[in-house]
């Protein structure tokens, strides 16, 4: 994976730590020496001693024979969060957005291929969602994933659109590259980005842009709705409006220039 | 720090590396390899070598002479959450709790000498909060501490009172080691902690315990209300019932077993 020249610059242990605390995500909070062996592909001493390093600086609990991370872990996506200071700065807009609409929102940033769940705000309505930070969806499919995409620069856009799958989630998925470059620009021209059943049927979402200082998109402001309880036109002449000035407000809070 | 008979099973690029991550929190978006090196005391090669493999592994990204910390940091965070599969059992019933009380609850778990936030739902009245996960809070002040204090092993809560430290937050603060002893285990009797206004003046907090299948508390339930807006007797006979049945429900969805 690394090339010959930069090898003495790639500290492989920390790569193999990573991987380690990686391994216990998807329902699998206890394992064993030799289950996590098998699941990061590396050898039992090597997965032994990282353990063991883990367990003494915290963010991982012996069990017996069992290993579990710790509340610990946590602190490390929270780095990045406080870092940005934007999930402060966007959570009273969020909160004014779910107030005014009745509907959930969402604040997310692109990571590689998918949008990464940043906040989330639920509706007063109870709704069974397991959407929480740091869920990653498909960015070719969801509005948040399309916004964020169109804030790329234009051979960012050609990569993706190069190396990416577009798998059909729908009957409705858009999967042809030559037509998601169409609407990325589309997206990027009007400002915001809406996605109607493509990723789940019943479900039409929306998405506008959250910018920095420097002009960049570095997260959108989403909201998805039944395709039931809100038709098109509601959501371009009340919702969509409601969800574009708050991450316009946000964007200012940030230091963004106004837009043009 | 580390015994030197122990020191062949301590892989030390991986505490670097993971300091370097941590080097990002506090509002640091931005930061050169100089700046890494002098908040984690490391050299500038060595912080060079752990940035480039973060870079790599896509952890980091580069911005001319910055670095700066992708989202992609929120996939071990959240490799906890989803190990624990505890948020997604819980997030149904905390939307419910704050429909019903119309206040804002969490759900945290004890790092530490820490109280961490795992998941909160605001409440519909629009509060200025900043506590989102990951949030920590010094669990001997804190209603949600104490709960989690009090499901320790009786050594353990006898090793935090020996260790710890109390400071007096507010004039109510109990700073006392032996009459915090004596709250713990009325707090493990009762079945649920509140704590007046002890670590934010005008503030109240409760909290009910989280429990899993071997009946340990690895989390804990809780709602803080403005002292001016809910009377401890209005607490007592209507919101905290509501929080410590929650607490339960969510505790037999995890195959908790019943409460004696």
């Amino acid at each position: 994976m690394v090339k010959a020249a930069e090898e003495k610059d790639y500290v492989q242990s920390l790569e193999r730590g990573l991987s380690v605390i990686l391994a216990f995500s998807d329902h699998h909070p206890r394992l064993t020496l030799g289950e996590l062996a098998e699941l990061t592909g590396l050898s039992r001493p090597t997965v032994r001693r990282i353990v063991l390093t883990l367990e003494k600086l915290g963010y991982v609990r012996a069990e017996g024979r069992y290993f579990a991370l710790t509340p610990h872990v946590l602190a490390l996506g929270n780095a990045y969060l406080s870092s940005l200071n934007l999930t402060e700065v966007a959570q009273p807009y969020m909160e004014d957005v779910t107030k005014v609409t009745g509907h959930p929102c969402s604040l997310a940033a692109l990571d590689g291929e998918d949008a990464v769940f940043l906040a989330r705000i639920p509706s007063r309505r109870v709704m069974r969602h397991t959407l929480t930070t740091g869920t990653r969806l498909p960015a070719y499919a969801t509005s948040m994933g399309r916004m964020l995409l169109a804030g790329l620069p234009d051979h960012e856009i050609e990569e993706f659109l190069r190396h990416g799958q577009f798998p059909r989630i729908t009957a409705r998925t858009v999967t042809d590259p030559a037509r998601l470059r169409e609407i990325l620009h589309e997206v990027r021209r009007q400002g915001w980005a809406l996605v109607d059943q493509e990723f789940e049927e019943g479900v039409r979402s929306f998405s506008a842009p959250v910018r920095d200082s420097g002009d960049r998109v570095i997260a959108t402001l989403s909201m998805s709705v039944p395709a039931g309880t809100l038709s098109l036109a509601e959501i371009h002449g009340e919702t969509l409006p409601v969800v574009v000035e708050a991450a316009r407000e946000i964007s200012k809070q940030l230091g963004a220039p106004a837009p043009r």
